[in-house]
């Protein structure tokens, strides 16, 4: 058997998921919303099952489908995309990430990736015989390292991977530290893989995408998500657009992993990014009010709250409650002894290589208000 | 970018697919239905939308999914497999073999494959620095080349992939074919991905599966598609069966691939795989009168039409009708001037290595009977 894959743990989202089921707890790990998207869509789907279009979609996705997501572009980043040669839709975002690693990617290709770091990048860069380059970003600002960054380019750097809203830490790049890594994938000549697929949750300040930046139009494959866009997670609808040079590539890729994607959800995709502006704005406005709760309640019980400004996620220290457990034993303790499960930081850096922070755990806030209300009220006992 | 994966042509499926459009043939090209499968099942998928089940599935599949998996596995191969532990839901046929592919394959690994061959087999194998040993099958009758076969295992094989019913053939293995490969896999201590997405569509023989012969059920991977049993080939769901050790290893593929797949289509298909059995004959049944409808008709108009007993293909030998033209050039002949579109079945044979036969074409017969006729019609006329 492949040894590398055989040895990658099972995924802590499925490890605590599983965990919170058996303890009966609420889960706040995995990032999914326990409410469902929008209903005129889920209808939509569920119409178009029964209108006779259920065999393969096209290798690259609906037309439909595609100019929706150009047009998406268009309205939201300001990046004006071809909807025929430059859009891929794909089994859902961590689809696109692995068609993009494969489409960038031959043995020995150096690959730039920033910890906390979500956790299938680093497997795929290395069955592919990438090397990861890791710089890590440090709690509780998570500011660009400069010189680490730097430092990690070189002659034979393929690509940067850039998750913005980034998971798990809630930090939205500004655009000064967009500048400094366009600059350097200009100077060493490289390609971006733009993970955003929470575009649309932020809190209080712009998304902006690296793909809008003076030549970064030619180097970036910007990755959308419309589980994350509309809530329906187990859709798994994504998207990549990408020149046409690079979109043909991906689209290889997913001929090889894939090949397409169901007909009915694609049309039910369609429709929603075609949705007002005050579809995305209420959604990151709720998302917002649930961040608030959490976080306010959080601090009242006693955790060290990290800021958050974009994603479904706030990280929590916590020194001041933990008595000397590390994120994963604290993580257990919560779910067994609370009633409320959380990822610990430390699945978000690489097990390989260097000593990850342990007092750092990711609450998802992307839950009813009720439900976070009573979290809260666990903890509150609990301590 | 990936050299390999830029130099792979665009899927032959799509292009034929594309040119029927453009002059408005009958496109027995790409392998898919015209008509829809059963509505009980597009009811119930409709309906499991509406009812707040969208958010991400198990990593493996829904259980009542993999329950109805291994059931079916029980039923019709008389293979017991445990839904717990061994059964694995991707989003189709197609990640099912990456996914095998990524579990068993390291760099300078060998991989053993038989000509002609499914168009995503040989460049996933190639991109995961897999050497393909490749071994060629003869038409018309396509027999086991037991010499060719036995030189290709070695001390570095780690698996061969096993299609049958066997696209683009129509070929179903024997059982005493079976015997043979099994024994070189006991010899040389080998896996197999044993690709059975026909398994429901033979026309006279029993569908045997190798992970059924002694011994054999530690070391195979058996891939099935509800696309193909269902005649939903744009919902993409697909299913492993896998020893737990191994089906595990394809679990973590599968969580870097795609993670999950659609709960409202998991839940119709795992309807489906319940079905009488009843259900199943019928389809074949069906299969198999528009298989004869089209092989006596393409007789008639002078093909040489090879002997099919399973998948949604047969093939044709063009000598009597093409001219001299090769497989390529009097596919798009067909296409352009008697408005039926075919595939040239030496897209199926390895691009850098060998010369293909350049006699055959492949028709798909899993169109209405009316279209079936019609395209024998056109073909009459044109000749
Ligand atoms: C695909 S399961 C993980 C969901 C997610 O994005 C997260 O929890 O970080
Ligand atoms: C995934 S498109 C190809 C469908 C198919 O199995 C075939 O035509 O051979």
């Amino acid at each position: 058997l492949n040894r590398q894959l055989a040895n990658q743990p099972v995924t802590i989202f499925t490890l605590m998921s599983e965990l919170a089921r058996k303890h009966d707890a609420i889960n706040l790990g995995q990032g999914f919303p326990d409410t469902e998207g929008p209903q005129d869509m889920a209808q939509l789907a569920a119409d178009a099952l029964l209108d006779g279009r259920n065999q393969y979609a096209p290798l690259t996705g609906l037309p439909e489908l595609r100019t929706a997501v150009a047009d998406a572009s268009a309205r939201f980043q300001n990046i004006p995309v071809d909807a025929e040669s430059e859009v891929v839709v794909t089994s859902g975002a961590t689809e696109a990430l692995a068609a993009s690693f494969l489409a960038l990617i031959e043995p020995g290709d150096e690959v730039v990736l920033m910890e906390p770091l979500y956790d299938t990048y680093l497997p795929v860069v290395r069955q592919l015989g990438g090397i990861a380059r890791l710089v890590r970003l440090e709690a509780p600002d998570w500011a660009l390292p400069r010189e680490a960054l730097k430092n990690a380019f070189g002659p034979r750097t393929k690509a940067i991977v850039l998750n913005t809203p980034m998971n798990p830490t809630g930090k939205v790049f500004t655009a000064e530290e967009l500048a400094f890594i366009a600059e350097l994938m200009r100077q060493h000549d490289t390609y971006a893989i733009c993970d955003e697929v929470y575009e649309h949750l932020v809190f209080g300040v712009p998304h902006l995408s690296l793909m809008a930046l003076p030549d970064m139009r030619e180097r970036c494959i910007r990755i959308g998500s419309a589980g994350k866009s509309f809530s329906f997670t187990g859709w798994k609808v994504g998207y990549v657009t990408a020149p046409a040079p690079l979109a043909a590539v991906v689209a290889k890729a997913h001929q090889n992993l894939v090949f397409a994607t169901a007909p009915n959800l694609q049309r039910a995709v369609a429709f929603g990014l075609n949705k007002d502006t005050a579809y995305f704005t209420q959604l990151a406005q709720e998302m917002d009010t649930k961040r608030q709760i959490l976080s306010a309640g959080l601090a009242r019980v006693g955790f060290g709250v990290l800021p958050c400004q974009g994603s479904y996620f706030v990280m929590a220290d916590i020194t001041p409650l933990a008595n000397g457990l590390d994120d994963m034993a604290f993580s257990r303790l919560l779910t067994e002894q609370a009633g409320v499960t959380t990822i610990p930081a430390s699945a978000f850096y690489d097990a390989q290589s260097g000593t990850p922070p342990r007092n750092l755990i990711r609450f998802a806030f992307c839950k009813r208000e009720e439900v976070l209300i009573e979290a809260v009220a666990r903890l509150e006992q609990w301590k």
